[in-house]
């Protein structure tokens, strides 16, 4: 192994948004948490990676006492999670121990994404520093503009996913800057410091779930496979 | 009623991209075809649209043997489908026979529209001259550009659905000028003659229906309502 494997699964989730009584992180999808399907996904991996999760401190014992429910025994480490998801994730990567590292950051309730691109993702990453998963967007764009909205190609533009994976010496310097409202993912945040961020084909089920209506097609993808 | 309501509902797809046997607006979604179930959403309405249907000339008779079996009779007059999307529109467009009307340009396998968003489009158009439906990308969003990609605030995007609704005589006028590959969608048709555009907010679960993901969230769909 070239470099050190680390995933950093983010679960800050406190679910109110899908009108739930239990964070999202926590819902069940044929009888499984949906943090423990994400997990067991970068686990299932060849060169499988450490495992991280972030956690809101007031839910660290209710995911424990998950994991005996459930019989979960998929080896990982727990970082508290912060008020935005850049302490969140700063939170986790104060847990990597080592410079030589490769290091996926992935939101804990993107359960669907493939194997296949997350272990392209920590290739690319590997040889060039950086690399997120994009799809094109299926619709017409427009771009909001003061006059109104304007038509843009759609085939300039892309929709992020996760993992968004680093050389853990990029992701460290990069979160070693102040915190700005203006970070919306890890690569911006490399960017903002000056980092180069490289792109790789991501999977369409790979879908974050955020509402109801994500879970309605969360439910339907696990049916399907 | 201050104008005529029309609705072309285009369906031209020849189902190859979902690997299947029957065009995709003819594939059943609890046991109605998809096409049937867009159909209805327009027909259901308050004040309803004229319905007008456009099909590959090849599908008339497939489709006819359709609304036989099932028993289909909501009233709509056919349109045959051309080699590209503008065609089959103008040839849609050639059966209202009214200057004094509001026309809703929809995809045929889009059969979850609310009818508040095709209402809200209708009454827009009306006073306005144009609307269409988008919504915001739930994803970060990265642009391409000669060096690579990058990011781009969310907030400035919209993913376009439909239908696209005009004033029939802003449509008819754009859809007079000659075909050009950059025509997307029936908004960028009518901007390229320097008309305007305007936005209404669209629901989430209008989605287009193109491959066998999109079915399995639309059986799902289908089944939460």
């Amino acid at each position: 192994m070239q470099s050190k494997r680390y995933a950093i699964i983010v679960a800050g989730g406190a679910g109110i948004r899908m009108g739930f009584d239990i964070p999202k992180q926590f819902i069940e999808l044929a009888g499984k948490p949906i943090l423990m399907r994400t997990i067991e996904v970068f686990d299932g991996l060849l060169n499988g990676p450490e495992i991280i999760i972030v956690l809101p401190e007031t839910q660290i014992e209710y995911w424990h006492q998950l994991c005996h429910k459930h019989s979960f025994d998929v080896k990982h480490r727990l970082a508290k999670g912060g008020a935005e998801r850049f302490y969140s994730v700063l939170n986790g990567l104060s847990l990597i121990d080592t410079d030589n590292a490769t290091v996926a950051i992935h939101d804990g309730v993107r359960p669907f994404v493939n194997q296949s691109v997350i272990e392209e993702c920590f290739e690319t990453a590997y040889e060039k520093g950086s690399a997120i998963p994009v799809i094109q967007p299926v619709e017409s764009v427009r771009l909001v503009e003061s006059s109104g909205t304007v038509a843009f190609p759609r085939s300039k533009v892309m929709l992020v996913q996760t993992p968004q994976v680093f050389q853990y010496r990029l992701i460290k310097e990069a979160y070693a800057q102040p915190y700005n409202p203006n970070f919306t993912d890890d690569a911006s945040v490399v960017e903002a410091m000056g980092g180069r961020v490289f792109t790789v084909t991501g999977n369409v089920e790979n879908i974050k779930i955020t509402t109801q209506t994500d879970l309605v097609f969360a439910s339907a993808l696990l049916k399907s496979r």
